[in-house]
Order: C-alpha cells, then structure tokens, then sequence
C-alpha cells in the first residue's frame, strides 16, 4: 500500500536483512528498521515492532529464513533448531507464527544440502508472505461487492495492511472498492486503549486517500443510530468452529449496536484463522494485558518525542481483558478468498 | 464528600469569596482555588474550573452574591445587572446557570435596601447550594435501594459529587450503599474522549474507600455479558417530556448493551433537569466539541505536568459529538429525590 506515494509492505526480505516498518512510531513517524540476524528479527516480533496476525507469521517467516542463511555448513541442524526455538518464544499466543516456523522447517528439512536448505528457505518464506497479501487481496476483491458507492464503513481496531503483509483483512474491501472508484468513507473506532484506530488506521486511510473520520469509540452507535453507518467489517484474532468470532476489546459492543439499528455486521478473515477445533467462543482464552494501556495514553507530546501521560489517580483499579467474543448470531457474513459465508457454515470453506 | 480525610462540597463562599475545587487537575492534584470577586468566579465558570449542572448553579448563585457584596450603595442596581450579564455570559447552554441567577435577582429585588439585598443573595444562593446537595442526598437515599449488598454497579462518565455541590446524581445512591455497610462496586468507563469517568469519578470512589475499575469504554460490554454487571446507572444532562435521555456520549451504547443483557438501566437526576417543555430527545440540540478532544488525551506526563499528547496523524479527520439520546424504552427507571419513576410517567413528578 501507499506510503507518501510509494509502495510498501509490512515486512520484506533485502539480501539476508529482515526490513519492516516500525509500528510503535506509527503515525507520527515512519521508519523502516533493518533486523541484519534472526536474533533481531525475533526481538522485533516480541517487542510488537510488527504485530498483527499475518505480519507476524511473515515476520517469523523471514526470520527462519535468516536462521538458515546464517547456519554454518558444519552444524547446519543443531543451528536450525535453535533458532526456530527463538522464533516460537518471541509471542506464545499467535498461531500464525507458528504456523510460519513450521512451514519454513519443513522445506528445510526437504532439501538434500545446506545449500538447497539456504535456498528453499528464502522461497518459502517468500510464497508464505505472498500468499498472505494474495489472501488479503482477495478478501478486498470478494468484499468490494458489499460496498455501494459512497458506502460508509465503520471498522474496529487496525485490520488494515499493516496488520498483514499487504491488503489486510477488514480493511481490504475498502481498498478494493476505493480503486474501483466507489469513493467509500470509513468511520475509525480509535480503539482504546492501545489506540490502533486512531494511530494505524486513519493513517492506512490517509495513505491511500480514503475518506474517514477518527471517533471515540462512544460515538459508534450515535452514528449508527443516525443512519450515519451502512455497514460494520472488522478483523478477527480466531473464529471458533461455530462461528462465535474473537476480536480486539469493543467489537462485540459493536456486533449488538450494529443489530439494533439493522446494520449488516461482516467479519473479515483469511482461513488460517479459523479454528476448527475450537468448538465455540467459550474455548477461546481472552487475554488480560497491562493496566498501564488503560491508566495511560501514548501520543506524540509537544516536544516531538512519543511519550505517555497518566490518566487516573496513582491508586485506580484497572481491568483490562484486551479481547471479547462476539456470538455468532450478531455476524451477517465472513469475508474470506474463498467468499462470503454464514458463521454457522463455515465447514463449507474446508470442503 | 471525603478528600484524604477531611470533607469538601464542590464550591462554596467564605465571607465574601468563593472557594472552588481546581478540577481540571482532578485526579493529578487537588488545589482550592480561591476567588475574590465575581469577575475571577465568571471566568472559572467559564474556563470549567467548575464543570457539571449542578456545581455550575451553584457557583452562579455564589457569584450573584459576590456582585450583589461589591455592588456600591450609590449605583447599586446598575452594578447586579452587569453582574448578572457577567455571569449569564459564562456558559450559553448550562440551563442551571440562568436559573441560579434568576433566583438570586429575585431575592436582591425583594430587598428593601442594598445592605438588605446583600444579606438575601448571600441567603439565597447558600440555599441554592443546599438544596442542590439535598436532591443528591435523596437521590441517594432513594437509589441505594435498588443496590444488593455487594452490588456492581456500571457507571459512564462522571455525575458523582465533582459535578454538584455534593453527593452526585449517579454515584449518589453508590455513597449512600457504601455508608449502609452494603460494600458495592462500581465499573467505571473512562469516558472517552475527556475521560471524566478515569480522572473524575475514580477519584471520587477511592476517596469514598468504594471499591472500583476503571474500564476501557470498549470493554463495558464484556463485563455484561460475563454477568459481572449488576445494574447501570448514569446522569442526565437533559431528561425529554417523553422520557429520552440526553447525556454523555456513549450513554447509548450503554443502554443498548444492557438491554442485551437483561441489566436495569437506571438514570439519576434531581427535578430541574427534566425538561418538559422537550417533547422527545429529537429536539434537545447535540452540542458538537473541538477535535482536539479526540485527537489527543490529556494526563500526568512524566515530568509532573499535565500534558496533552496526540494520538492521531496530523491530517486525521476527526468527528467529536459530546451527547447521544438514550430512546425511553431502554430506561429501566428514572432516580430522583421525589421517588424512581418510569421515564413514560414523567409528569407525575410535577403534579
């Protein structure tokens, strides 16, 4: 996607160099950070330098790749295996990159020298990242059709590109229709408490000059109860067997606004995100994080530098589970590259 | 109510000067502000030193005294009506301002001297001041019947004692629990984007020793649904002769959520805010606030201040309503010092 009018992805290969754009800095400052060894690599994944589902497991992707540039010929295995166990430690949670370091093993493990190792590596890293933006750009196409022209989206949290390769997921329809010239507008949850609306996606959007409105995300249902919102799409962190779909803190808040003003409410997803095996919303574990992301504010301060300010009294009491669980009732479709489906047919997809 | 020991009201006259909690600094620092003539009162009104309808009423009508303390023998009434143009100037659409100075002229033109006069605006607003602590104390009083012992009670932004002279409207029934012996919780939004919920209110309950967390306004639902919601209660910045509710944004996402849930949605209001002249919440005017608000989130920064930091890119859009209408039929009942009333049986509070 477009920054300042040139074509970036999330995260690329350069030579033996993992390059991605450094998020905490988003949008006040953009940054590309050069990560020369796995090592660096594995430390950008954990400190969130790059998040999101999909840009994670391209992230842990190229990362295996470096691990097998860099294995020596004499202890090429011990050095493989050491450095997909730094790689799996980095997020313990996120399926993607696990997915990630196994698909790079094994085409490792096919090759007949360290050479052809080295070699496959690079490659399937790369088909692995490619496939991800291809997801993405289906999911765009697919989802376009759901937008008249004019169509006013609202979205939840930061599902955009830079959640993914390229494309993303929930905002990808918005992308696809904006290039078909039907002008969309997107209202942007800015999605407290770590802000990934206001920080992430109005900044996609400006980017690609996509019409949109940042809101606090108590002002969702005063729009959508004006008749302000045509539809909801958002992204999804792991959709349960029978539909119920988990997503960023708020999204289920939006799900119910979304059904009492008759608003069709998408959830957008590329397949590896949909659990099968996991039966229903109950089984899926909600995080809780920090207090510090409710009892504090992370912006740009006047000095220029990106800093915190306090926002309660030094004693509060914080809750702060960073996920909920939207029943699959509240869901009018799933966007996926393989096409729009009921939450409760979502077998049809693995047919 | 309780500040690290010791028991404050809001604003109130100490001879001939006002004394006022500095809340903008609320919960960073606790500073009394003192004003001295009715010129320095008009601009805390208006700079919200003071903020919420009742402690705004009040300090109108403490004004008002001050004018009429000043006003010369010679010149008198000349003097109170640019007193009270003065203090009608402060904030154009605070209904409780222009009823606290109608009073208080009322009582000055009942006089039979200026010396006379004095002595009845000082009267006059003292009451003003007292019943405004009184409608809390019954509002009180009679909501904390609504509340089990232990009871968790969600509440939106802050109508607690901080925005009338004391006691509150919302967070009024929780004080009368909590002195009870009836030990409840409150869930507090933090009421993006001024976050008076996180600053304000958290501050009030931990210097009432209530139990409470501060929430991200988006995770409000998922306490609901984890059924650790026992009812909701907020304030009112305007009750409609039907029974629609006009307060803070976000108060509607609320109900709605509630509704979804089988949780009592309760409204907490003295008599002067039901507006009966308002056929229904289509006609109460929705006041749209600065960006700024949204843009960035004020706070404690590191070096001691309070600073604002911004969250957004600088060319972020950015859309601000400060209220929403809650529809009556989302309103379990109504909470006022004359008994709860369901929000359809309005006029039986002024027959």
């Amino acid at each position: 996607m477009q920054v300042n009018g040139t074509a970036y992805r999330t995260v690329w290969l350069d030579g033996s160099t993992v390059r991605m754009i450094n998020q905490p800095l988003i949008p006040h400052r953009f940054e590309i950070i050069d990560l020369p060894t796995h090592r660096d690599t594995a430390r950008a994944i954990k400190t969130m330098i790059v998040r999101g589902a999909g840009a994670i497991g391209a992230s842990a992707a190229y990362g295996m790749a470096q691990v097998a540039l860099e294995a020596p010929d004499d202890g090429f295995a011990p050095y493989i295996r050491a450095g997909a166990e730094t790689m799996r430690k980095t997020r313990p949670t996120a399926q993607d990159l696990f997915y990630a370091v196994d698909a790079v093993l094994s085409a490792i493990d096919g090759a007949r020298s360290p050479a052809d190792a080295r070699e496959a590596a690079v490659a399937r890293a790369e088909e692995l990242a490619d496939e991800n933006a291809a997801a993405g750009e289906a999911i765009g196409r697919i989802g376009a059709e759901l937008l008249a022209p004019g169509a006013r989206v609202l979205t939840h949290c930061n599902a955009g590109w830079l959640a993914f390769v390229d494309w993303g997921s929930a905002i990808a329809p918005v992308y696809a229709a904006k290039r078909q010239g039907k002008d969309p507008f997107v209202w942007v949850d800015e999605t407290r408490p770590r802000s990934q609306g206001a920080r992430l996606t109005a900044w996609e959007l400006q980017g690609e000059g996509v019409r949109h409105a940042v809101i606090a995300d108590n002002a969702a249902g005063y729009f959508m109860r004006r008749a302000e919102v045509d539809l909801v799409i958002v992204g999804t962190d792991r959709v349960a067997a029978n539909g119920d779909v988990a997503n960023k803190i708020g999204t289920y808040e939006k799900a119910v606004l979304a059904a009492a003003n008759d608003i069709p409410f998408y959830v957008a997803t590329p397949l590896s995100t949909i659990d099968m095996a996991c039966p229903t919303g109950d089984d899926i574990p909600i995080e809780e994080r920090d207090a510090h992301e409710v009892s504090h504010a992370t912006g740009l301060a006047e000095d220029g530098e990106v800093r915190s300010v306090r926002l309660v009294h030094d004693a509060a009491h914080v809750r702060n589970p960073a996920f909920d669980v939207t029943p699959w009732h509240y869901v009018t479709g799933i966007i996926t590259p393989k096409g729009i489906v009921s939450p409760d047919n979502l077998a049809s997809l693995f047919d």
